[in-house]
């Protein structure tokens, strides 16, 4: 693994201590808030670039696309994420995909079939917030699921993924990670403000009750799905701005991987030239 | 219908004379085009917090969604409102559909199968990159279906809209008008970037020849499907920077329209506020 700050540091194998993990931290960054912020916005057009790159590429023949996978406490900024960073893509190229509690129908499948469905076409940049992770998340804290059935999931994870990886998707997962202070904090910011409301449920306090055992369930999901070929990132998310600026230079780093290339033109560009000027068909 | 200069002033019943509509003119702005690039910035946040209403309205049972279809000559700009105009809004409350020609699945069903399936959701706002009227655009210029199939499509869009209509869909239709001069710059602008060949196809050469037929296409469609409930607008779009503008001050006249309003919390404030300070689950 890399030495990048943001890096999960251990093997896949290995526990992970997500205290040892800090939440108020912008490693790797010396400005201020508003220069974190101008720094993401000026990531934009080399993102948006890079981005079209590889649509473009998608377009003419190319498999390689990107999944982002955003997974976090509630209020951990998931959605801000998708605001502030992936705003800054053009929207054509990229695809959404919010995972709710499932459905009736999700239900009686697998639960990674709505995952299959979701994910990114040639060319995209896929962004699930939430994900299959909810399946050994929630489904661990509040034992929706048999304990074998969790069991499973781990391996089926990692193995969906690693099948994705071979279909061309290069996968970035992201943990925001909070403290629970920040989360109070942020909860009480949505009491405040009646346009916020809407966000608020009272089951968030008793999601919020069972603090100690999602971040267990975190360590065991970072420990068990942390792999070469898919791997976390703890991004420190109680500042906003560094959470932000944090997940858009990952996903630059992923896509100046990628290096993706305009393609090439598969018609005689000079033909074409005349057929348009000198026998422009309307005239 | 109203006087707004966009809007197509003729009835739904009158023939409609394309060439009578400017496609360089600006009606309705002074400014200089450094002007309305910085207008369609400052229409940003209020798209934003007209567009969150909205969605936090639809997710508190609300079903009113917006959809936008876009449609126009090859190079007349379909991809450039969706990245400078829908690109202002956040993207987790849109739902962009390109359209393609038809899957052999899409052909086994009734041309307006796959739109169905592509409606946005309650408190969405969605946009069509082309739509159902390829059906009566292409297909009739082509002739990819036969002559009585094109002419029932006509007042089979009618319904259809006005059922979305019925069932809380504001349906906002643009057509993106250029010249024919205008398109062939644009193509010529294809062809001398490569980072643009991609772009570029040598069939749009071939659509191009079609250009007096398109349009007659498309003087038909807007006469037969410019209805009350869902009226088209005809925006000049020779000029980049005030398409964008125009679609952007549409979509903010829609939304103003439907003044979508902070969904009142169904919890008591007081009481929750009292759970999370007073008996914090977590300290």
């Amino acid at each position: 693994m890399s030495a990048h700050p943001l890096l999960l540091a251990t093997g896949p194998s290995g526990p992970v201590d997500l205290a040892a993990f800090e939440t108020e931290a912008a490693p790797g960054f010396e400005g201020s808030k508003i220069e974190g912020k101008q720094a993401l916005l000026d990531l934009g057009p080399e993102l948006a670039e890079l981005q079209e790159r590889l649509f473009a590429e998608g377009r003419s023949g190319g498999t390689r696309r990107v999944l982002l996978v955003l997974q976090g406490m509630d209020t951990s900024g998931k959605g801000g994420v998708v605001r502030s960073t992936i705003g800054l893509f053009d929207p054509q190229g990229v695809r959404i995909t919010s995972f709710k509690a499932p459905t009736d129908e999700e239900r009686a499948h697998d639960f990674l079939w709505r995952i299959r469905n979701a994910a990114p076409g040639a060319g995209y940049v896929g962004v699930f917030d939430r994900s299959h992770y909810e399946d050994v998340l929630i489904a661990r804290v509040r034992s929706l699921a048999p304990a074998e059935e969790i069991e499973r999931r781990y391996a089926a994870i990692n193995d969906f993924e690693r099948e994705l990886t071979g279909e061309g998707v290069t996968i970035l997962k992201c943990m925001l990670h909070i403290s629970a202070d920040e989360q109070e904090q942020r909860l009480l910011a949505r009491l405040d403000d009646p346009s916020k409301h809407w966000k608020f449920n009272p089951g968030d306090i008793d999601e919020r009750a069972e603090w100690a055992a999602y971040q267990q369930a975190y360590e065991v999901a970072l420990e068990r799905t942390h792999t070469d070929h898919a791997p976390w990132h703890v991004v420190p998310s109680d500042k906003k701005w560094f959470r932000n600026l944090a997940v858009g230079q990952l996903l630059r780093d992923t896509l100046v991987g990628l290096d993706p290339q305009w393609p090439a033109a598969d018609f005689d560009v000079a033909e074409q030239r005349r057929r348009l000027v000198d026998e422009d068909p309307v005239s």
